[in-house]
């Protein structure tokens, strides 16, 4: 749930060199999509002479990259690298725009299999990767399962869209001296993320309700990966100082764990006209959010008869009825006031990291912008 | 099955520079897992930072990736940069053995997916690692479906061995210019071990039943992967030329398709107690191979009664008299002796490529050994 998430816009413009000259004042995610259709262009040989039907399978994969999302993870690499001093009108500024692009690749291996390990069966209004080749076997009728060949090709083409990450960055033309400074960064942000959402999935299974390890999660799948690592990443691109690396990086865990705190609000409380998800949807699912972990831990100790309502509702085909009544527990017990509060507490100490630090006027500016989108206030 | 696939051995030794000696005589394939095992340490501290129960996770993968293998693909890696002129003994050497030794994580991630698409439950003697973890989930009594459960945690492990390999290659410490050369054929090499991949689920679904279909995933998924692209690394590590590169390739296609050729044959023909496969094990798992193609196509032609009993008879629970009536079905069409002709003819080709390229005479002897033993008739 991104909605809130802004991207805010680029100005890769007034080329000084005598290269074609930059797009002028165009949104960001319409430039990192430039980046992506050409970084498809470039494999489309290598896989037409696979031939079989792999040209097919791969359009599938290329539609899901291009058709959407707020390209979240590269604006933030952007603005990173913007904010240590980048210049977004000299000759480097494409090279850095596709390094940062490539982000969208790991982000689509991510939301390929994390949908089949979910079951997820809709993605931004179209069927999930592994649904879309499930329909497609069941109405060729072809032999075999359907479900398990949809989730066998979509396993491959995450895969295949998690190589083609690092081949995009790999080629994307940033120096070998900026290619050295990002390694440490890209390798840490893959390892996180698979982290992250490996504990989310074990923490469900083991039934692990405690806030530290919602808390956990929140850092690895959605802090580290959606923002730290990303400005961390535009950091590195530029060469900025130490400094500049920690401010980012505290900004950036502050703000995403913050973000992922409004979306656990949002996702009980949110209204489906809004979020595009049912009512209570987080609670249907089965969500062990920090939220639901601070109702738990608030119950366990002074509300027995609560406790046990949450324990029994969680992860059930609840009522409206009942999920208002699971609402108003979450209420009435604190949880929503200790999330608002931890929320806003980390907003502060994200603005004061980011005011404290050397980046530039204009993109503490955007990144505040950013930071208040993700976190605000909005059901 | 790679049992005749030999990885020969290393001789990395006597480094005429200052730093440690380089172990001497060792085996190929210890001298590769000494170069993962260090990978794994590097890994260590930033996996143990996330917590959670990921280092447990990640010591599953780490255990898969040592436990076992010819490492296969690194040694051909090897063996290529050493007949292109590469140095043994040289200072560069510790860097192209973790280079080629990188191969292996992007193998660790073929096989864990494709023990999930393949719904495979052994693998070297071992459970499958989603298998393994179904188990855990079940033992434990973990909450939700242990086999969901089992390849959610392979999807993500398979995942992060291909990021780590990555990260293996970037950071093995080959030059720039190296790294350079290597970049288009790490990257089509994985594009086209994906899409051979893709073709074996596609064809099995869409009941292609072509010789023209089978061949082009031993091309893509055996052929290039296997033997071809790792020649071909091993030759842009050194900085091989265009004709010693082509030589490579036609060597290492024609040999990776007569391998997988040989390996039909035993799929069908092979004494269990060598294979450690049941007897007719690929008739009876339904696959399509070349030789099952060709006994189709010359049934079809000439024989209505015997491509009955083919499409009848594959991919069923076969007993052991019905094996032996297909494999009397299959020699009688002429079926093998057709496939022994194209392994014969394919073997010559690779070693007129070979014999008449600018590799060494060493490495010739040991590719020609490699590709005997890969190929030789052995049932």
């Amino acid at each position: 749930m991104e909605a809130t998430l802004s991207a805010g816009t680029a100005r890769v413009g007034q080329s000084s060199t005598n290269t074609a000259p930059h797009p002028t004042s165009l949104e960001l995610p319409g430039v990192f999509e430039g980046a992506l259709r050409d970084f498809f262009d470039s494999r489309r040989e290598l896989v037409s002479n696979i031939g079989g039907g792999y040209e097919k399978a791969v359009s599938t994969l290329e539609a899901f990259v291009l058709r959407g999302g707020k390209r979240v993870r590269p604006s933030f690499a952007w603005t990173g690298w913007l904010g240590a001093g980048g210049d977004p009108n000299g000759s480097g500024a494409d090279a850095v725009i596709r390094a940062c692009a490539a982000l969208e690749l790991v982000q689509a291996c991510a939301l390929v299999h994390d949908d089949i390990i979910d079951a997820s069966t809709t993605r931004r209004g179209f069927p999930t990767v592994h649904v879309e080749f499930e329909d497609q076997h069941r109405g060729e009728e072809w032999s075999g399962d359907s479900a398990h060949f949809g989730e066998a090709v979509a396993i491959l083409l995450g895969d295949l869209a998690l190589a083609w990450a690092d081949d995009m960055i790999r080629e994307s033309g940033i120096s070998p001296d900026a290619a050295a400074r990002v390694s440490p960064v890209w390798s840490a942000m893959r390892t996180e993320v698979l982290g992250g959402q490996f504990l989310d999935i074990s923490n469900e299974a083991r039934g692990d309700e405690t806030v530290e390890a919602a808390m956990r999660v929140n850092r690895y799948k959605t802090a580290a990966y959606t923002i730290e690592r990303p400005l961390h990443l535009g950091a590195a691109l530029f060469g900025a100082d130490a400094e500049l690396i920690d401010a980012y990086r505290t900004f950036g865990t502050d703000i995403g764990i913050a973000f992922q705190l409004r979306d656990d609000l949002l996702g009980v409380f949110g209204d489906p006209s809004v979020t595009g998800k049912p009512s209570g949807d987080d609670l249907i699912a089965g969500k062990r959010t920090v939220l639901f972990a601070m109702a738990l831990a608030r119950a366990d100790a002074a509300d027995p008869a609560a406790a046990e309502l949450l324990r029994n509702g969680i992860g059930t085909q609840l009522t409206d009825n009942e999920v208002d009544t699971l609402r108003q527990v979450i209420t009435d017990l604190g949880a929503v006031t200790d999330v608002e509060t931890q929320i806003d507490t980390l907003v502060e100490a994200a603005a004061n990291a980011l005011d404290s630090s050397t980046a530039t006027a204009e993109s503490k500016a955007r990144l505040t912008d950013m930071a208040i989108a993700a976190t605000k206030r909005s059901y």
